[in-house]
């Protein structure tokens, strides 16, 4: 405990939190206004049918996902909640003026809280790279720059390779892993021992995880049915979501005994893994008509997503020392990877029935968005990497990563579980 | 732990609870009956869209956010529930008999289960208050009194003020509150030191209690709209909730922050100001028309309720001796206030631009409504507390406060996290 | 730690799990296909009302209601999460075969998935008895046999006797109960102390078998309705439930304290009866039609649990060394006894009125699709627990029960909470 507490943030914190929460307060004053009452049921239905489960999936699933390292509980919880709260704000306003402004107006309804919270998201994954690693304002500050680097791209997306709302939304796993990744290589430091031995797990911390974990398993059929339109669509999304998260789970626990010398599960890979075939299917699940594609989808997503975590994450440690705390490369990145190409190779199939030209360049513009979406993934993720490694934040030096206590109060002296 | 344990309950409580339950059942036996199924459709809406997220607000929201003290998270979870299960039987024979009793029968359905569960609330929200200063008993008899006291106000409320319902239940958590207070004051000797080392939090019991908090953030859109009776009016309620929730969660960290001389975030006053926007933006959802009056009283009421919970606490334990375990008062008390006081200024605005005699006395009635739950609150609270500090419930010795083990039979060693 | 851990699983358990998924995604693509879009608002109406809630009970309810063990909580939350993902793909197979096969294919619709869940849930609940006894593989095993005999003795009652779907599954309770109790006497040796010392409950391990209770108490309701074809029954359904476990659990907690010699509360017996009423009334839901009924069932459920709980699983235990982790007997048996009793004696009550003699063949049908669950689930379990107790599965040695540490990779020191 030699090593000093990281600065401050007295007054930065407060004042550009407060002053982003009354520029938000102006912005919905000048621009925004509720929906005139006319689609009277559109809030009957969708309100508690899918925004209720995208918000458990984001407040509580993503929230507790993080919470599993031994003394950084309350900053995981916490701090997602913080960074959800800020960015939905955000990203609703983005959208507002990107999506859907006409007549002067924003106009507010529960889609663009769905779509608010979805964007939002983004960060919430990325930021499980860097969990541990950056304090509260930085994530202010990342919080702005990659929704609007998400909206950007989405604007762009739909704008001119002509990609459908809800597929330029499922990239945006592929998106918030590559965007996490990236910041996290240009900001960090070597983890030194001091702080490696903080970056451990305990049975309560990791049940809480586990907690986090099957709430976004349950609910992750909305999320992926959320913005189809058609009922049929949002059907088949419910079914192939299911099941393939059900075969994900089979195999990342079977993969995780039959890789251990001593044939032991892992919880950490498991936890990884559990979620992979809902994140494949998501992209996909238009062109999947058949619950065995949805299957074979979650049983290839958890094992990649499992082999990811388990021996590429070791390796990009040691090799381009990039340290992803909660491994979003293989939780979200890798499956995301795989539903963006199997969607290709859909259209292929489906193509080589039709015989028309437009599927070419149909399958083109898919190959084109995911690319973007990567693309731009990393190249936001350098750039705010590079950004947030300013000391005007007054990042936490590497000793005191993953220690709630740089941030918090504690009335009592036991720290951690 | 020289002092005895308090002295046992093996006879009044499951005396008092079994005869209570077998009255109970007596009552409904004579004088309920199910609705016959003319409005089929009514469960199916409101079952699943606005019962349950109420059922999880009550159960687990309200429990796990009392279950921060160290020792004594069984109880605040299982008394909690206790509270719940026999006051919404009382709840909804009160509710019935006050106000919908006609042709000997009366009817029992969702919407009766929806307001008998938002009325046991207040005793939920009082509860906080005496927190670990009150046996199973005394409970109970709070339980009785204070939903009796609840009900009677709402009936006056109604009758004579003409006051809508969905108004006076938004007025529950200024009553609770004052009810909580009022009764703790007649209750509680000074805590003495054995106990207040009890009175700290772990992290892991304030991961729960973060837990609880945030299954309540998540669903309070339905509790404040749940009553409404337009559709458009539902989907304006849920707006506003939703925005005023995220702005209080910000400001709650930010100021947390400021105030703080090394700027470290204080947990416990986060969860209290993290609520607040939702509990002010509940009186006067029904006069915010644009999001931005929403965030705004979201900012003032996640103000007050910190400085409340930072500052007024403390000095309400120095100077009139009044100890209020989950805060309250800060929590539910003053951003009730607020939105009271918000309904009014709403009122007297539009007023303003009519020019008619007649809002001038909508406004006086408001005011008294207002005014007569907080005195209500009061002086129910008073007299309960005075009966609860009677000797033939039991109470426990100041010594035992704040503790399981007093109530608990415990196979293990250790107590606590 | 003298005595040494179970033999590997690191070859049998991946290659029968694959195998087994590799085997039901084959069965998948062969014989089902999603329903065609005729009923489209189907999924609209029955996804976020019961599929979610059921999902939710499932696994988070009875994934939490077994994490009670202070070193065997991550077993018990991933093993019933692995057994509910496996189950659920077998279930629906075997349901498609046995019930819709029509035409070829299985249709694949949202009420196969929440009939397929709910008999994956007799897994779940016979889990409960030899929780902490039996490895992953073993629990392979008991999932194919047991939702295997669960669904024939569904169609038999179906077929033969004429019991309705809602009926054969509301029997799922004393099914799962009393086949988990014979396949664990066939199984079990006598616990020994070294594992005795790990079979105790901890505060914090405690509270997330509360959170997992609380799931269930909170979402029963739907799982007792969501069979039910009318929505007015479904009504009846709905508030019998909330009744009835309104009732248990202020029962349950009184009996607790009455029979304690200081009159202190059991947790682990509140555990047990809390649910008891929603058990009961689940079977006999479609003849009650005032709450009364419901809630003196939910007194007796609550009692009768309790007892069990109190004074009959010691005496299993020491008369027919019958040790049964959770007391599934306790929750699911003796309460879905009662039920099954209840629904009898109400339609005995019934005849009495009518004087037809279809209402004593009736009686006479309903008796015997009562003992046909609870014959068949002893012969069941016994089948089951002779092949479990098969070297060729590895089963833990005695020694080494109600140990994480048996299955899992620990990268922490400190096992448990």
């Amino acid at each position: 405990m030699g090593s000093k507490y990281p600065e401050s943030l007295r007054i930065s914190l407060p004042f550009w939190a407060l002053i982003l929460e009354g520029a938000f307060i102006l912005v919905f004053f000048f621009f925004t206004s509720y929906e005139t009452p006319s689609k009277k049921l559109e809030l009957l239905k969708l309100y508690p049918a899918a925004f209720q489960d995208i918000n458990v999936m984001v407040v509580l699933g993503l929230g507790f996902f993080k919470a599993f390292l031994r003394r950084y509980a309350w900053s995981s919880v916490a701090f997602n909640f913080f960074t959800l709260a800020l960015g939905v704000q955000w990203a609703i306003i983005l959208e507002g003026f990107l999506f859907s402004f006409s007549s002067e107006k924003i106009i507010i309804n529960i889609h663009s809280l769905i779509l608010g919270t979805m964007s939002a998201m983004s960060v919430l994954i990325s930021s499980g790279a860097t969990l541990g690693k950056v304090n509260l304002l930085q994530m202010i500050v990342m919080t702005l720059l990659e929704i609007t680097v998400f909206q950007g791209t989405k604007k762009f997306n739909q704008y001119f390779l002509k990609g459908h709302e809800e597929m330029s939304m499922m990239h945006i796993h592929v998106f918030g892993a590559y965007f996490g990744m990236a910041a996290n290589w240009c900001l960090s430091w070597s983890v030194p021992n001091e702080a490696k031995e903080k970056e451990r797990t305990t049975t309560t911390s990791s049940l809480f995880t586990t907690l986090g974990i099957l709430f976004m398993w349950i609910f992750w059929p909305t999320f992926n049915s959320a913005l189809l339109k058609y009922s049929s669509e949002k059907e088949a999304a419910v079914y192939n979501t299911y099941y393939a998260l059900a075969v994900s789970a089979v195999v990342a626990m079977s993969f995780s005994a039959a890789t251990h010398s001593d044939g032991k599960i892992s919880m950490t890979h498991v936890h990884r893994a559990m979620l992979a075939g809902g994140v494949a299917v998501g992209v996909a699940t238009n062109l999947i008509q058949t619950p065995w594609i949805a299957m074979v989808l979650g049983f290839l997503g958890g094992m990649i997503s499992f082999l990811g975590s388990k021996y590429l994450s070791g390796c990009f440690t040691r090799v381009i020392e990039l340290h992803d705390t909660c491994e979003v490369h293989s939780t979200f990145g890798l499956p995301g990877l795989l539903g963006g190409l199997t969607y290709i190779l859909l259209e292929t199939e489906q193509a080589s029935w039709t015989n028309s030209s437009m599927v070419g360049f149909q399958i083109l513009l898919s190959a084109g968005c995911l690319s973007l979406f990567i693309a731009m993934g990393l190249a936001g993720g350098i750039l705010t990497g590079l950004i947030l490694s300013f000391n005007m934040w007054k990042p936490p030096p590497p000793a005191k990563y993953f220690d709630d206590q740089a941030f918090w109060e504690f009335p009592h002296l036991a720290v951690g579980f």
